[in-house]
């Protein structure tokens, strides 16, 4: 980092510093072209060689059998909720499907799911604050629906899945925007899986998408072209132009991860970032973590502190002290620290440091 | 230009060289934050400072009445086929709407927009392969339609309108894709008028559109949330996490053409470059212009030469020569080039040089 500033938010969120100087270096003149990867033509050798390098990459790392496509769509996890919707509640002829609500972006894909279909929520930690992710026995689902949504982590409340429902009558659905490649994940236990680039992957304003073939071919007539999965598919997702810079940081960041040793390697990366924070909250009496410990994530850490000036004080303290884009979560009084792949152990030991100090201080 | 490559291509295209140099400066710690744009959220001081400014700028520069909102959008012109017939065909009690073909995007605009209504193509210079703008009387247009979609500058085909059919009984909505900033545009004449970044505002991947206020509340509740100009009207464009870079860069570009000294300037500018290429193509007889001279367009520049043994020859020599990105448009063996606001005079001068070179060699 260029001063030392680490960067806890939920996203958008940092990214790994050698991707970032590759971005600056190359923005003028890519590749030796004389010109800005943002100035070519999406029909290029140049970007036809990143997209194809990029898909290769998902492939790789997420071990993607055959009968899987890897897909770009314009906006991110939030038009997501949508297309989800709109290109798979066809499946089913009552155009239902099931959804478990876990948290906030649960809560809002449900939202849109229903604006289009039926929608029975058959799981919710909404009682509990969405503190913990609920028990789900895959084979008391009732298969009659298009699908089965899960978010696979809960970037507001910091929980996740650490199994998923399956196998299912019907194919699982997960939005992994708050965690791709941070473990290793069974992409076959998933009919189509998703997430917005802006926390693991890239830039804001993209969503990357990997589905199983034989869920192509199902989406409303009402969806927008430049949303239709089938279209995306049979136009390696350039039906028109589309967000070059947003598929080239995408592949810079994918390359980045490769090179670090995989979801593997992020996994045990972000196991000992986790062991370092949850140690300090689990050790305290003044931190209070929001999460059950078997269901925390390593992605998102929500935690409260005594009252309400101490959590702005909190706040105050952390950016003076280069600690930034920490902040509550929507409608709680929480503390919510984001560190996502690119986030080094050293940002964990300098947050670790300073809750330390804080609590000595103010505890 | 690092290495003085020209990029006559139709878009993406070339970004002004003090844009691209503020980019590749800031890429790592903007504004003296230690963090990129890109890693920053989109609630941040500093990115509503540069969304504030995109919007200010484009109401001093197009000379915006209080009534008209500035949105930006998911996707390019293409999703914008989409989202205006979504958005606005419910103006119309059957869905209808009137559209004038004039080349290779109304075309599109049309099929997209007949997935979702009626349309009546009222006027079409197809038969003459798009070579003109066909006349339109505003006072003969039967008002019994939700708008008029017109494209303002045809791309592919290198005309532009030059009046537009206005005052007519309903909204004239305007695609500006290829030429928004070329020129002064009287926005009270449309109810909308959009434009792609990629050719005169920024990167590829999001529209910029302008609306009258009274057109908002009419989509279709088959919509999604997103592409709603009512949604992006009531959140600033932000229903969830928009396309930071394109919004950033975009204010970057309006800055610069602010500088340049606005839509007038960069007229008389873009004018000066036609006199010159449109010049060697009147004064030969081996160029063959493909717009009827009262409809060419100052942004892109259609001409033929005498074979397709020679148009070959003229890509390759013109590639090798560091004039890149011209090529034919679809289905048409033609040369298109394209100038917009960022290609300097000195851009066009060597493109007119190089024509006269060739002909004299192969004339």
């Amino acid at each position: 980092m260029s001063n030392q500033v680490f960067n806890f938010g939920a996203g958008p969120s940092m990214l790994p510093v050698p991707v970032m100087e590759q971005i600056q270096a190359e923005m003028r003149d890519y590749q030796g072209r004389g010109m800005s990867i943002i100035e070519m033509n999406h029909r290029s050798d140049e970007f036809q060689e990143i997209i194809a390098s990029a898909k290769t990459l998902f492939r790789e790392m997420m071990e993607l059998p055959d009968n899987y496509r890897v897909l770009w769509s314009h906006g991110g996890g939030g038009m997501q909720f949508n297309s989800v919707a709109m290109n798979l509640l066809g499946l089913h002829p009552q155009n239902k499907a099931l959804y478990c609500n876990t948290g906030f972006f649960s809560t809002w894909a449900i939202k849109e799911a229903r604006r289009f279909g039926k929608v029975d929520v058959i799981t919710s930690s909404e009682e509990t604050g969405f503190d913990h992710i609920p028990s789900l026995d895959p084979t008391l689902v009732d298969g009659d629906a298009a699908y089965l949504h899960i978010t696979t982590n809960n970037t507001m409340m910091g929980t996740r899945w650490n199994g998923f429902p399956s196998p299912l009558p019907m194919p699982l659905i997960g939005d992994a925007t708050s965690e791709i490649l941070s473990r290793p994940i069974d992409v076959t236990q998933f009919g189509l899986l998703y997430a917005g680039l802006q926390k693991n992957l890239g830039p804001p304003g993209l969503a990357a998408i990997i589905i199983r073939e034989d869920l192509l071919g199902h989406a409303s007539p009402h969806i927008a072209r430049q949303l239709d999965y089938t279209v995306l598919a049979e136009t390696d997702s350039m039906p028109s132009t589309p967000n070059v810079f947003g598929i080239y940081v995408n592949r810079l960041v994918l390359d980045w991860t490769k090179r670090e040793g995989g979801p593997k390697a992020m996994e045990e990366r972000n196991a000992r970032k986790a062991e370092r924070l949850y140690g300090v909250i689990d050790s305290s009496d003044f931190y209070q973590g929001h999460a059950r410990p078997e269901d925390r994530s390593h992605q998102n850490y929500t935690f409260a502190v005594p009252n309400g000036e101490l959590l702005a004080m909190f706040f105050a303290e952390a950016e003076a002290q280069g600690l930034h884009g920490m902040k509550s979560p929507p409608m709680r009084e929480d503390v919510r620290a984001s560190m996502y792949n690119a986030m080094p152990m050293q940002g964990a030991e300098v947050l670790a440091g300073f809750m330390e100090d804080f609590e000595r201080r103010h505890g």
